[in-house]
C-alpha cells in the first residue's frame, strides 16, 4: 500500500492544502480563505474541511495518510506546536494548532513556522536539493529565513532562530526597521523597504523617471523600481544596488556564520530574476575576503508558491522515517 | 576498571595535553614546547613521548585509555582529521593529524579545531553548562568561536563555519581586517585591534593618560587601554567602548541567527573583567529590539587555558558514548 503525507501551508490569507506520496510527489492539491479574523476554532474547521474534500475528491481516504505537516506564521513554539502570536493571524494566541488539527484529523502533525518549512522544502526537492548546509531567506514585506546545519533545521532557543532580516549592518545612522532596531538589512532590502526607500527619495524630489509612476498610482512598487532600474534610471539603479548591496552583506556574514554550502533567496522580489542575483553575487564577491570568494553558491528558490506545502509535507515524512 | 579520555590541546607554542575520567575530571596534566618550525613529524614525537610520561608518571598505563581528542588551530577538515595550513604552526601544510597521532598512541582520536573544542569544554562543563544553544567567541589576536546549535557543534560546509570575528558590521568606511575585509567585528574588538586603534590615534597626537605608557614602552596592550579608561582616562573609555560597541552588535546579530541562549566570551581580553561584560551588554541592549532584550545571557568562560584539554577530553567522550 503507497504511503501518503499530506502538507498545509496556513497563511494570512489562504489555506494551501497538498497531498504528496512517499517521494513527495504532489498528487492532489487545494486552498480555500483562511479567515483568521473569525478565529482559530473556524481556521481548523476550515483545515478540517478542506483536507476531507480534498482526499474524496481524489479518491483517497484519511487511511492513506500517514502524517500531516503544518506551518504557520510565528512567533511560535515548534516544539510545543503553539502559535504564540502573529501579525497575520488576528485572534491567534497561544493556540496549540498541533494538537488541534491532530485531534480533527485522527493523525500524526508535524508543526513548523512557515519560514522554515519553506526552507525544507527548497531543502529537499527545491534549490537546496543536493547540500548538507543551506540558509533560506524570504524577501517579502519583511525578511524571513530558515538555516540548515547539517541536514537539520537550526531552531535557537525558544525557536527563534533565523530571524535573519534583524542582522543589524548599518549600526551608525542606519534607517529605523520594523522591529524597532536601527540599520537591519531588513530595512533596506525587503521589498517593502526598497520601496519605502524610492518613494521617500521621490517624494523628496529626486530625479527619476519613477516619478511619474508615483504621480499616476499614488505608489512606487518593488517591481516598478526594478523595470526602470532595467530601463537605465540611474536613481531605480542606485536602489536596487543598495538592496543588493545588502543581501551581498547578509551572504559575507551568514557564510562567516553557519558556513553554508548554499544561499537560496525566495519571495516575490526573485521576480526580479537577473539583474537582482548578479546584483547580490557582485557585493558579495565585493566584501567577501579573496578565499572564501568561490565558496558560496547564491541561487533563487524553485518552488514558488508550492513550498509551503512541499516542505511540511516533506517534514511529515522525514519525522515518519525518523520515527 | 574505570575509563580514561585524553585531551591534547595543539597550540603554536606549547602542547598541553590533560588526562580525565569519565566525568571529566582531570587526574593530571603536562605541557611541552611545539616547536613547529621544526615540523609536523617532529611535533608528532613531542605529543607521543610527553603522553607517554605524563601517564608513566602518574600510574596510568595506555590500557587505561579509552580514546583521545586531539585539538589544533585551522583552517583544518574536521571530518578528514587533517591540517590544512596553520598560520600558528608553519610547516603544517594538509598534514593528517588524526591518523597520525592515532598510529602512535594506537588509540582512537577525535580531531577538532581549537576553537571549536573550546566552546566545547565551555558548553560541557563551563560557562556554556546546561544550556542547548550557545555561541562561544575568543577575543584574542583575531576573534574566533564556535557554535553549539540544539547540543552539536556546527561545523558548516568544508569546516568554515564560526569565523565570528569577520561579520561585517560596518561595511561603508570601516577599518580593513587582517583577512581583507573591511568593517569586521574583528577589526575594532580583538585585542590586537582595540590594542591598535588606540595607538593609532596616540601617535596621531590624541590627548591621553596613555601617551605615556607609549612613550615609556614604544606600544600600548589592551591592557593599558582597560585599565586606564577604569581609571577615567576618556580616550581610553572611547577606545574600550568601541570594543564593548561591536561586539554587543555581534551579539545582536548572533541571536537574530542561531539563536542561542547564552553567549561566552573568552580569551585575553577577559581579562579586563566586569567593566568590559558590562560594556558588552549595555550596548547589546542598545541595540536589539525590545523583545528580545532579556533573552540572551551573556558571560565570560570560566575554565580558562585548559578549556582546550577539557574540550578535546569531553570530545573524545562523547565520541565514545554515541558509538
Amino acid at each position: 500500500m503507497s504511503k501518503f503525507f499530506l502538507g498545509i501551508d496556513l497563511g494570512g490569507t489562504n489555506i494551501k492544502i497538498g497531498c504528496f506520496d512517499e517521494n513527495l510527489k504532489l498528487h492532489a492539491k487545494s486552498s480555500a480563505p483562511t479567515h483568521a479574523e473569525m478565529g482559530p476554532e473556524n481556521v481548523i474547521d476550515s483545515i478540517e474541511q478542506t483536507t476531507k474534500e480534498l482526499l474524496n475528491n481524489n479518491s483517497f481516504t484519511l487511511d492513506d495518510i500517514v502524517s500531516v505537516g503544518i506551518g504557520s506564521p510565528g512567533p511560535a513554539s515548534i516544539s510545543e506546536g503553539i502559535v504564540i502570536s502573529a501579525p497575520n493571524l488576528p485572534e491567534f494566541q497561544n493556540v496549540p494548532l498541533r494538537k488541534l488539527v491532530s485531534q480533527r484529523l485522527q493523525k500524526p502533525v508535524i508543526f513548523e513556522n512557515d519560514a522554515n518549512a519553506a526552507c525544507w522544502g527548497e531543502y529537499v526537492v527545491g534549490a537546496g536539493k543536493g547540500v548538507k548546509d543551506m540558509v533560506f531567506f524570504t524577501l517579502g514585506t519583511g525578511i524571513g529565513g530558515g538555516i540548515i546545519s547539517n541536514g537539520e533545521l537550526v531552531h535557537g532557543h525558544k525557536d527563534n532562530a533565523a530571524e535573519l532580516g534583524h542582522m543589524i549592518i548599518y549600526p551608525h545612522g542606519g534607517r529605523f526597521c520594523g522591529c524597532g532596531q536601527r540599520g537591519c538589512v531588513e530595512a533596506y532590502a525587503s521589498a517593502s523597504s526598497t520601496a519605502r526607500r524610492a518613494t521617500e527619495a521621490i517624494q523628496a524630489g529626486t530625479p527619476s523617471s519613477l516619478k511619474k509612476v508615483y504621480k499616476k498610482n499614488g505608489e512606487i512598487t518593488c517591481k516598478d523600481i526594478f523595470e526602470h532600474s532595467a530601463n537605465g534610471d540611474s536613481f531605480a539603479r542606485e536602489i536596487t544596488n543598495g538592496t543588493a548591496e545588502a543581501l551581498g552583506i547578509l551572504c559575507v556574514n551568514i557564510i562567516h556564520i553557519t558556513g553554508p554550502q548554499r544561499v537560496v533567496f525566495a519571495g516575490g522580489m526573485i521576480a526580479a530574476g537577473k539583474p537582482l542575483l548578479d546584483g547580490i553575487k557582485k557585493y558579495f564577491n565585493h566584501y567577501i575576503w579573496p578565499l572564501k570568494q568561490e565558496s558560496l553558491e547564491i541561487c533563487f528558490a524553485t518552488l514558488g508558491e508550492d513550498a509551503g506545502i512541499i516542505g511540511t509535507a516533506a517534514l511529515a515524512l522525514h519525522n515518519s522515517q525518523n520515527e
